[in-house]
């Protein structure tokens, strides 16, 4: 079970508390998490929830990844503070209620210090990215999966993502429209394996730029198809320019597993 | 990969050939396998989309297991006969043109024996019953798990189950429409394991009655939640009466995976 209880933590000065949301979506009706004025998104289905518990009042949210259009998320954290009347599974349970019908639940709530923040405390995110590699377009997992026809060698595609590892310029694998500072990550895991037709790449960092992980996946199916030799993947690396890697895997095969902080922000969970 | 090849197999003496197809769909959006008047049935997608390779002539086909309406399946086995102008890859791939946008599709096609029958040769059947077990409702999963909020004891759910196996008289697990002769069935295995929030129940027989996967899940849901307990189980099967067991849990978390024959009808598959 995923209940949460509220924990005994410190609380922001105006009377508001802060808490920490643990949130399971479906990207394929949303336009991403982030709001926009061409349709809707994640952020704004929970903020509208949010605002009627806080009786009309806008309620800002603070999101841990903010995941594009098609994007699932199986344990995404946000953050919002409302005025201090829930306890954490009354809170979870009137913002399911609130959510309905949309395919966005909480999970797990919980209080947090006001130092917290769900994007800028957070120290690590894993992705998952599913592949679908067989001649039969999926039925059972329509958007959930990339469908790939082509037979890949999924062992090829795990030996090129060893040799991506570590702390580099990920410049080759950074979208045009990457807002980050820096292109300098830290890719601590990137495992592919297949399961019958199933091909699961798990991808975990500090975090990611954007469109990383869909490039990243998008590259090494070059490899698994046989287009690329293993090697020229850290070739694309080194060169730090977007051309010199492969395409941006589709939206829906990713799904924004879990994110980490120091402490976890759910420990009181019951 | 689930490429499948022509085989050296009979060929009905009429000219046409007889195929085995196993078939992946999504339950949702469907009355069930069997064509009805009511709405729109996974047989009906299929033996249209095998007219058009007829040249409009109508395609019968049968069933291994005649789903109801909202059952999924990964593993289904149909057959049907067609004038012998296709290689299995190709009639695969024409059958998944033809049955487009819906949400069914063949996996593998293999000629088949000329008294081979989908449903009566089969001698395996295996379901899998999907429980969410969790306060909140399902997003990522909606449409494919039964959503229990109350917490549920696996282990006492498994304990009851095998209180079932065995050759039995299921009357008390029977669906009142259903139209087999005998209420005797030999339940080969009913394991209930548990990941997380998510309740894996596999049932496998040579064959089971209708609803008969469907009532033993909604009968063990009453073990885990301690409505019931354990031994009940066994009382309720000894009592040979509907009323006796608990009610059917609902078609949505039920798919059908696999179905077995003396030998395996997609052997060549490649």
């Amino acid at each position: 079970m995923t209940d949460a209880t509220a924990g005994a933590r410190p609380r922001p000065a105006d009377g508001a508390v802060t808490w920490a949301l643990q949130l399971e979506y479906d990207g394929r009706p949303f336009v991403g998490w982030q709001r926009q004025e061409n349709g809707l998104s994640v952020q704004q289905v929970l903020e509208e929830a949010a605002a009627r518990l806080a009786g009309g009042a806008a309620v800002a949210s603070i999101v841990a990844g903010r995941t594009d259009a098609g994007v699932h998320a199986a344990g995404q954290v946000a953050q919002l503070a409302l005025p201090d009347r829930y306890d954490a599974r009354k809170l979870r349970d009137a913002l399911n209620y609130h959510m309905k019908p949309h395919p966005v639940v909480v999970l797990q709530a919980a209080t947090a210090p006001s130092d917290w923040n769900a994007r800028f405390s957070a120290i690590r995110r894993r992705y998952r990215f599913l592949i679908l590699n067989r001649r039969a377009r999926p039925a059972l997992q329509e958007g959930r999966v990339w469908h790939v026809a082509a037979p890949l060698d999924a062992a090829a595609m795990h030996h090129a993502a060893q040799t991506l590892l570590g702390r580099h310029d990920f410049t080759s694998f950074r979208a045009a429209s990457c807002q980050a500072k820096s292109p300098v990550r830290t890719l601590d895991r990137l495992d592919v394996r297949q399961d019958g037709p199933l091909i699961t790449i798990e991808a975990e960092a500090r975090s990611f730029l954007h469109h990383q992980v869909r490039n990243l996946v998008g590259t090494l199916r070059l490899v698994g198809d046989g287009s690329w030799p293993v090697g020229r993947v850290a070739d694309a690396l080194a060169a730090r320019n977007r051309a010199a890697a492969g395409p941006t895997a589709p939206a829906e095969g990713l799904c924004l597993m879990a994110v980490g902080y120091p402490q976890d922000p759910f420990a009181t969970a019951s």
